[in-house]
């Protein structure tokens, strides 16, 4: 069988996020099964490198799929494209070694969170950022992101119920840029527990605004307390940028 | 009477431009109108600095109205962006002298055209750009862009049907950027006939896909033939950024 690997770019603001759905096929993984299993005349599984939440969008999800078509690499891409919604576009097809999964085979992804911070929003960015109409405290919020740079457990600053599972994680990159009004927070790491992204921006956020102090954050992860971690950003301003294998 | 100016930016997407329509309140002039209307509790004309044609977005669109209203500035901010539709933003406001006219007291304005072009489009520029799947020749495109800096008769270049009125303009600068797979086409100048940057940017682009001439330009601008210019670029590419006073 050939195994093809799909780079994707979609607007996540009309979905309830990546995970198929039993009753509801408004999810991105619903609508690439549902166009590829037509294409190829046969219910195709769609393996996509992570889940992504509803509302939030990508600009490098990775995804592979199984199958024995005989189609061109060419045109399956000119089909998908041709049947998906418009706000989810295939950037790239390739095929790869029968043995690549896109999930468990990631080794770190970046994700990058964006604030429109001006006392007015932006008819450009409102679906695309996060709007906080009070300036932030930009060199604070600098100074604040660095401790979560290196390995720790990351429990607080996610919405995990109990788990067996390890929540120790690696965030390798934490930059935050702010240019013009658009504030950007561009993470790399290992992985990312449930809500991990949205609730480090809104810690930073809160120390941004002097509703917080800086050592709040060691507190957290020194102790695992969500309850005092900051709040959870909305999704609309998270993007999955890529993946690494 | 105190004459107010206010900064607007809008997506123009969903209206049928700036200009007020009898029987049509989707236009941005119209929705300005009844929510300051209400707001002084008085119909109150909105002046704009020119109009923008369906589907085309703003930045920085400059307007007057004139009120003896006695809100205070902020309060009349915070009145008309909670009234607004999202797609729709004040972004400053500010109490200019009785004499000053939105339309009649500008120098110049500064546009930008965007164009896609890649194989496969953008779900986040889909409505911001104009997605052109060939691979355009950017260094003979700025050539040919170089030919409409000056003063000239840009009739040949623009959708008005015949006019008593000068259609001599002047265009200050036009740069053509590449970034990614993004381009913009940015255009200053005195005035800009109806039509005339979707028609010089599909002028550039018949260039830029070796579909035409460089020297084309040229007959075109001496003989100010409409028909041998370019194609009229779709509108949800072109955005008015800055008008200058």
């Amino acid at each position: 069988m050939r195994n093809i690997k799909l780079k994707i770019a979609y607007d996540g603001g009309r979905y309830y996020g990546w995970q198929r759905l039993k009753d509801n096929d408004q999810t991105i993984q619903g609508k690439l099964e549902s166009v590829i299993s037509e294409m190829v005349q046969s219910y195709t599984e769609i393996i996509g490198s992570g889940r992504t939440d509803a509302g939030v969008h990508a600009k490098g999800q990775i995804t592979n799929f199984h199958t024995d078509s005989i189609m061109t690499l060419e045109e399956m891409h000119r089909y998908i494209n041709r049947y998906l919604p418009q706000d989810i576009v295939v950037k790239e097809i390739t095929q790869v070694s029968d043995r690549f999964h896109s999930r468990y085979h990631a080794k770190s992804k970046k994700y990058t969170y964006y604030v429109w911070n001006h006392y007015t929003h932006s008819p450009f960015h409102r679906k695309y950022s996060c709007h906080l109409p009070k300036k932030l405290d930009v060199p604070l919020m600098k100074e604040a992101a660095a401790k979560f740079i290196g390995t720790h457990d990351f429990i607080g600053f996610s919405s995990l119920k109990k788990t067996k599972k390890s929540t120790l994680r690696t965030i390798n990159e934490l930059n935050i840029l702010s240019q013009d009004n658009l504030m950007s927070f561009t993470f790399v790491g290992d992985g990312f527990l449930y809500n991990m992204i949205r609730i480090i921006v809104g810690s930073l956020v809160e120390i941004g605004l002097h509703e917080k102090e800086l050592s709040h954050i060691d507190k957290v992860l020194e102790k695992n307390v969500r309850s005092k971690a900051g709040i959870t950003m909305p999704p609309q301003g998270l993007f999955l940028e890529e993946v690494y294998y």
